[in-house]
C-alpha cells in the first residue's frame, strides 16, 4: 500500500488539479460571443425572472452537483480541515462525470458551525441542481443532512451515510442470495456509530430487517444510556426497542451479520466464532478492515466484503452517488427517500447475475451497474 | 438587436449549461482509480496538512477562479436575483477560460446582507485561487470587495468596477495618444457614480488626472452634498475637493474627456456642444448608450467609444480580467492594487501599434492583448 500514496502524490503533483472547465460551445468570433454572453445572454435570464424552474432549461442547474465538505471527517484522516480535503473533493467530482455524466464541483467550506454552515450551503445552492455532502463528522452531518433536505428543493445527499448503506445493503442482498437465507430475518451487527453505521442501520431496519444491534467504543447502544447523542437515540429506539446492552462481543454471539464501519483491527477472530456458521462478515474500516478477510475466514466467515481494491467483494460507494444524482437530476426529484434508496441497493444487486461468495457486487467501472441505479432511484 | 435575444435563448435552450466538468486525467482502471481518489489521494491531503500552501501544489486552487454574485446589478436588467443571473455567470466563466485559460466557476449567492454575504465568500472561498466579483450592486459592492480584498489572502476583483476602470484607461490613453495630448492633464466628465463610474475616477486619479467631475442624477457630487454615501464621499474628496457643483451639462463645460457608464439617451448634442473640440466621448451604458455615436460625432466629438460591439471602440471588459487573473494565479498576487490595474491599462493600450479615432482599443480576440495583460499585472 505504501506505494500508491507516492504514486499518487507525483500524479497529483503533475496535475494541478484533475479536474478543469470546459466550455459546452465554442466561441469563435464576435457573433458567438454575443450569443454566450452579452449582449444575447440577458434573454436566458428575463426567461428565469419570468418563470424561475426555466434556470433547468437555459443553464447547468439541470446537471450540476456541489461536492460541499467542511473537512471534519475526511477517509480516515480524520479532521484534516476543509483546505487539506479538497484533494479528495477534486477525485470525487471525477467520478461524478465519468460514472454519472453529472457535473460536479467541489466546495470546501471553512465553517465548523453547522447552523451556519447550513445557511452558507442554502445561500449557495442556486446554481446547484443537487447537493453532496462529503466527509463530514457525526453527530452534525445528521442535522445538516435533514435541515437541508428539508428546506432545499434540490436532492441532498451524504454520501458517507447513504451511500454506504445502499451499496452495503446491495451486497447484503446478494450475500444472502448466495447463502439462499432471508436478509429481513437476519440478526445483524452494526459496528460504528457513525454517519454511515447509523444510516445503515436505519435503511437495514426500513428494508425490513428486524433484528439489528449497534455498537459503539462503549457497547451496543441503547436509549438512556450514557454517551448518546440525538440520532444515536432516535435509531437506538427503532433498532433495540428491547434495550439490549453488552460489548461488541456479547453483540455478536449468535448473529449472523457483521458490518463494520469502524476502526481496524477492532475485531478478533474469536469474536467471529461467536457468530453462526456461515457467517456474513462485512470489514468495511479504510484503509485497515477491522479484521482481515484471511483471519475472518479463518475464523468461520463465509462471505467476505471490505471497503479495499485488493480483497473481493468491494463495498464502493462509487456504485451509488454517480447514478444515484444521474437518476434525480433527469427525472427532477427534489428529495430523496430511503424507499428510493432501497431500490437503488436492489436494483445494484440485481446486476450480478449469479452472485456467489466472492462476487456479490458489481464492478466500478460496470457501467451497467450505475445505469441500473440511476433508472432504479 | 432583436434577433441576438431570440438566437441566444435558442442556443441556451439547446445547450441547457453553457460550461461543464472535464477530468483532467483519465480513470481507465481501478489502478487510476486507487491514484486520483482512495487510497491514494490521502497523501496529497496529508502533505496540506502539514504545508497548507502545498494546496496549490496538488489542486484546482492554482488555477481557479469563483465568478460571485449576488444578482442585485446584473448587466441592464438590474436587481433580478442570484438565480437569473445564472446565464450571465456561465457567460463569463466560458471567457475566463477561453482568453486566460483559467478554470472559472459561477457562484450565485442567496443573500443581499452584505456582511453576510462576505462570510459567505469567505467561508467558500477555500478551494479557489481568487475571487470575481459580478454584477453586485453599488454601495454594497464596495464594502463587499474592500472588506474580502483585506481579510482574504487570494486576490479578489470585482469587475464591474476594476474591469470597467482598466479598460476604459487604456482606451483614454490611446485616444490621447491620437490626439497627441496628454491624459494626465484632461478635463473628465464621469457620468455615473455607481460602481463603475467611482472605481473609473478612482483609477484616472491615481492614474495622475488632476481635473475630474463625477455625475449621479442629481448632478456633480461634493462632500456635503445632499444623497451622498460613504463610496461618493471618498471619491469626492479624492477628484473635487474644491467642491464644484452644478448639473451634468454645467459639468460638461470646456471638458475634454467624457465617460459615461449610467443610463441609455441622458447626454443631448447640446451638451456635447459645449465641450472642447476634438472631444472624447466614451458612452459606454448597455445596451443603449448615453448618446449614439452618430450624435456625438454630429456634435462635434472626435472619438467615441461605447459598450457595444457593433460600433468601433468597444470598450469591452473582456480585454481585462482573463488576463489579470491569469497574471494573478501565475504570479502568486495576494491583492490586486490600482498601480497593478495602471499598468494592465498601459500594456492593453500598447497592443494597439497606430490607434486612430476609430481603433483605440484591442480586439477580444486579440490573444495578444490578453497575454499583454497578464504580463504587465
Amino acid at each position: 500500500m505504501q506505494n500508491v500514496y507516492q504514486k499518487s502524490l507525483s500524479l497529483h503533483k503533475k496535475l494541478r488539479g484533475k479536474i478543469e472547465i470546459k466550455l459546452r460551445t465554442k466561441i469563435r468570433n464576435k457573433n458567438d460571443l454575443s450569443l454566450v454572453y452579452t449582449p444575447g445572454v440577458a434573454e436566458a435570464c428575463r426567461q428565469i425572472v419570468k418563470r424561475s424552474a426555466d434556470i433547468y432549461k437555459y443553464t447547468i442547474k439541470r446537471n450540476s452537483v456541489a461536492v460541499i465538505t467542511d473537512g471534519t471527517a475526511v477517509l480516515g484522516l480524520g479532521n484534516i480541515g476543509p483546505a487539506a480535503a479538497l484533494p479528495v473533493m477534486e477525485g470525487k467530482c471525477m467520478l461524478f462525470k465519468q460514472f454519472g455524466g453529472v457535473d460536479a464541483y467541489p466546495i470546501c467550506i471553512d465553517e465548523r458551525d453547522p447552523k451556519k454552515f447550513i445557511k452558507i450551503v442554502k445561500a449557495i445552492s442556486v446554481g446547484f441542481g443537487g447537493i453532496n455532502l462529503e466527509d463530514i463528522g457525526a453527530p452534525h452531518c445528521f442535522e445538516i443532512e435533514r435541515t437541508l433536505v428539508n428546506e432545499l428543493d434540490i436532492p441532498v445527499f451524504h454520501d458517507d451515510q447513504h451511500g454506504t448503506a445502499i451499496v452495503s445493503l446491495a451486497g447484503l442482498i446478494n450475500a444472502h442470495r448466495v447463502l439462499d437465507k432471508d436478509l429481513k430475518r437476519a440478526r445483524v451487527v452494526v459496528c460504528g456509530a457513525g454517519a454511515a453505521g447509523l444510516t445503515i442501520a436505519e435503511l437495514l431496519h426500513d428494508f425490513g430487517v428486524k433484528n439489528i444491534l449497534i455498537t459503539d467504543t462503549r457497547g451496543i447502544i441503547y436509549e438512556g444510556r450514557e454517551h448518546m447523542d440525538e440520532e444515536k437515540i432516535r435509531i437506538a429506539k427503532l433498532t433495540n426497542p428491547k434495550m439490549v446492552y453488552g460489548n461488541l462481543s456479547d453483540a455478536l454471539y449468535g448473529t449472523n451479520v457483521f458490518i463494520g464501519v469502524s476502526k481496524g483491527g477492532i475485531v478478533t477472530k474469536e469474536m467471529i466464532k461467536k457468530m453462526d456458521a456461515d457467517a456474513i462478515v462485512f470489514a468495511m474500516a479504510n484503509p485497515d478492515p477491522e479484521i482481515l478477510p484471511e483471519d475472518a475466514r479463518a475464523a468461520g466467515a463465509y462471505i467476505i466484503a471490505t471497503g479495499r481494491s485488493d480483497y473481493p467483494n468491494q463495498i464502493n460507494n462509487v456504485l451509488g452517488f454517480p447514478g444515484i444524482f444521474r437518476g434525480a437530476l433527469d427525472k427532477g426529484i427534489k428529495k430523496f427517500t430511503n424507499d428510493m434508496f432501497i431500490h437503488a441497493a436492489e436494483a445494484l444487486a440485481d446486476c450480478v447475475k449469479n452472485p456467489t461468495a466472492e462476487k456479490i457486487i458489481p464492478e466500478p467501472f460496470d457501467m451497467k451497474a450505475h445505469k441500473a441505479v440511476a433508472k432504479a432511484i
